[in-house]
């Protein structure tokens, strides 16, 4: 399989043609689902201590590994309909995160830059 | 910059390594993270009707292309925590929707496929 | 029934106690539930129109009934765990928001309060 | 101040109704934006362990009853406009749970009440 998100995306739009879905799926409705397959996620760990998450049982794996699919999908039709191209975004939100988090002052702390 | 997530993956390893921000990055503690960034990507949207959400001014568009990065970058360290390929996942998923919402019943209509 | 939070609390707490839940019952977990659990709320309403929402059939009113009991459940258990009376702290949060959005410059618009 | 949700409801429907805001409270939007509440209540701790939970400090705690009482106010707003006694609908569902996680069952795992 490509590893490319673009191949995802025009395999995305025309799944979502088919089925004639462009009139449910509004950026609004899009971020709401995102936000909605995110939580399904997190409730896999909500009871779990870190630790515990860090050896996820097989079953437990492969629930997260279905729900990471879900806000994976979602994020590529969000980004789609909005006109984004999320990787190349990531890119630089990281590049700014590098400048925001120098190393001697974030190392071993998790504070947000804004209050170094 | 190259489009694949496993590029930005290695990338975001060596951030996070020069950072010493392991002791952190449990799954548990990434999975809230991508929750509590795919809620401030959705607060853009929450007193916006959905027709609003399609046009979206360039400066809501820019704040919604930043909060798309953070879920992404927070998904991809979420899926290399886990060992998880997210874009192997988000495509065998979407195989399996293809099944689970046939283009007759599905059309047209918002129900979930446990619904038909 | 009676109508407190405070008898509520009560109960709740004698619950959790009678099945040793104490030691999941960290803060950071109840949060964790809390946004979860507001999340299942969220979802009964992800594809409908907000007009629709507006008037809900008796089946989705019912399940909002019961996600919108476990958002309270769990509200009312960080609030004892952080000792803060949630009451009290809406209460003085509503006349803040009283003076934030003064009637002339918030009437008919949804701007937050920093962006008059 | 009276203790009673209903008097934080009265009080909130006048606020809402002396603004004309109606037009946005429709309870799909206010679904969402107590989901958002919810994550920034969350966020608060996102990175922190679940001990360092347990005994806040004094800025974050007050941070905390701040968001708790924002998700206070738009779950009242909801109940109210889907017309749900959030109070009682809390009872009841907490007796649900009484018979769902029975103590001898129950006590000291947090698994859920199907999975039993």
């Amino acid at each position: 399989m490509p590893d490319t998100l673009q191949d995802l995306q025009g395999r995305l739009t025309r799944f979502a043609q088919a089925r004639d879905w462009g009139q449910f799926h509004s950026p609004k409705n899009l971020a709401t689902a995102l936000t909605v397959e995110a939580s399904e996620l997190l409730e896999i760990f909500q009871w779990m201590t870190e630790d515990a998450s860090r050896s996820l049982p097989d079953e437990q794996r492969a629930m997260a590994r279905s729900e990471i699919a879900d806000v994976l999908l979602y994020l590529v039709q969000l980004s789609s309909a909005l006109g984004v191209d999320p990787v190349a975004a990531a890119q630089e939100k990281l590049e700014l995160n590098e400048q925001r988090y120098p190393v001697d002052l974030a190392r071993g702390n998790s504070k947000k830059y804004n209050e170094f």
